[in-house]
């Protein structure tokens, strides 16, 4: 039976990649790539820095797909996103299919964890479900942009006995929840934390973590935004692109 | 100056360490263990399973300390938790002094990610907000209980743009909270789950993930949370000690 292997390989330090990574990678017949577009050639860079590093054997194929094209003017957000994913089950059905012999092995590298905000295990579960081709799923994780960008700023990301969040730049611009003090902020397309009216909070910010373009500042969220609002669009328009995430944490308050 | 690297060693699986782990461990001269107690053979054969397997120099010291005696029957828990790692701290302040030269470098290994409930980046702020001895700490990323969860059972912990909660099973004995649908469970000393009134939620769980004692159980809470609860008490009497961790995931409703 064919296998797919879906192998998290870190949030952009190629050091991030574990054994079982390494050795699962040792197994694989094809890997495939999804096109993402302008941050490309870092995480194409990435990856073929972690193949030739890592893979022993030079029987590989490396077999790349371009992502179908989003509708993000859309406004029913999660709408746009399930269509999107349904036109990708069909491109990546047919590039099992065709390129993944009957017994063989085949793999997707996906930055960070493969179980934090990445489609590729919604997408093969699509693609199972529409019953075309037959394969065996297995998840290697990978360390995440959250655990990069804490161990960068050499944080516990809860307190003590108290939860974490982990959200998106849209959500947080509604406002911080009441009940949670610790937030960690992903997909943010702007600066949502510079809108947060908030006197209490500090927020620890990091962009390309764990690449030699690592960028970090932390401080009161109200004292810092702006700084970090500037190194951030100086950073987009440097390179292109930018991938950042940030944890805000509320002061402690007497309960 | 004295320099101490925090190492995230994953959640039990010896291949889930990291190159950059691997990397970090070869310059240590000295690792500080800290004995749990009952789950101390576990952690100290992973431990001792990694030196030998990936540390190439045999220069290295492996010193130990108890840790001090908690007050487990405190109602305050927070206020039991912060005294007893103001003992801790002088213990392994002591630990630091005594036994790591002035230009060596020592390593605590901890279980999963250093940045999810785990004291030591903690307790080394607190030996260096004491000013007796100074050092500079590194932390370095590993992978996480919940990535070790997620991967067990092919999960992607978010809905798409959703968030996810990281809580402890204290916080969860309260209920659900309305407004997140993801809910990943920490440090359940019992069964809280088991409390829990919601039809609308599925529960995938995992004790000793990762390891060769891995035990999976997933599907609608009501349904099996009373398999989940004779199978954990099993367990935990065979081997003396559970480590367990769970996503309760509310199915998705009309928004
Ligand atoms: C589609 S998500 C993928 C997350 C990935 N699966 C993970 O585990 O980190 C992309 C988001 O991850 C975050 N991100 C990924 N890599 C990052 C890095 N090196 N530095 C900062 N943020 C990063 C950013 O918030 C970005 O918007
Ligand atoms: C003190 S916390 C340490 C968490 C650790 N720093 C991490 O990143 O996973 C201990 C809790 O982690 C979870 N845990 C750790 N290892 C686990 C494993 N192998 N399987 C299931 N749960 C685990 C359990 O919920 C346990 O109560």
């Amino acid at each position: 039976m064919r296998k797919v292997f879906v192998i998290g390989i870190g949030a952009g330090d190629p050091d991030h990649i574990t054994v079982q990574a390494v050795k699962a990678m040792n197994r694989v017949d094809v890997f495939f790539v999804i096109d993402k577009g302008s941050t490309k050639d870092d995480l194409t860079g990435l990856r073929s820095e972690l193949l030739s590093r890592h893979v022993e054997h030079g029987r590989y194929r490396v077999v790349e797909a371009a992502d179908p094209e989003r509708d993000r003017t859309a406004q029913a957000y999660r709408e746009a996103v399930v269509d999107w994913q349904d036109r990708r089950a069909e491109i990546y059905e047919k590039m099992i299919t065709d390129e993944l012999g009957a017994d063989q092995v085949g793999a997707f590298l996906v930055w960070g964890d493969p179980s934090l905000y990445d489609g590729t295990l919604r997408l093969l579960d699509r693609i199972a479900a529409r019953g075309a081709v037959e394969f065996e799923v297995e998840s290697i994780p990978g360390i995440s942009s959250v655990q990069a960008l804490a161990a960068a700023h050499r944080l516990i990301l809860n307190r003590i006995g108290r939860p974490v969040l982990i959200t998106t730049g849209r959500r947080i611009a509604a406002g911080l929840p009441d009940d949670v003090d610790d937030v960690v902020v992903m997909l943010d397309g702007g600066t949502a934390f510079a809108d947060l009216p908030d006197t209490d909070v500090d927020i620890y910010w990091g962009a390309y973590v764990g690449t030699p373009d690592e960028v970090l500042v932390q401080g009161n969220l109200q004292e810092v935004k702006g700084e970090i609002a500037r190194v951030r669009a100086e950073q987009r328009e440097r390179k292109g692109w930018i991938m950042d995430t940030y944890l805000l944490r509320r002061r402690p308050q007497e309960r």
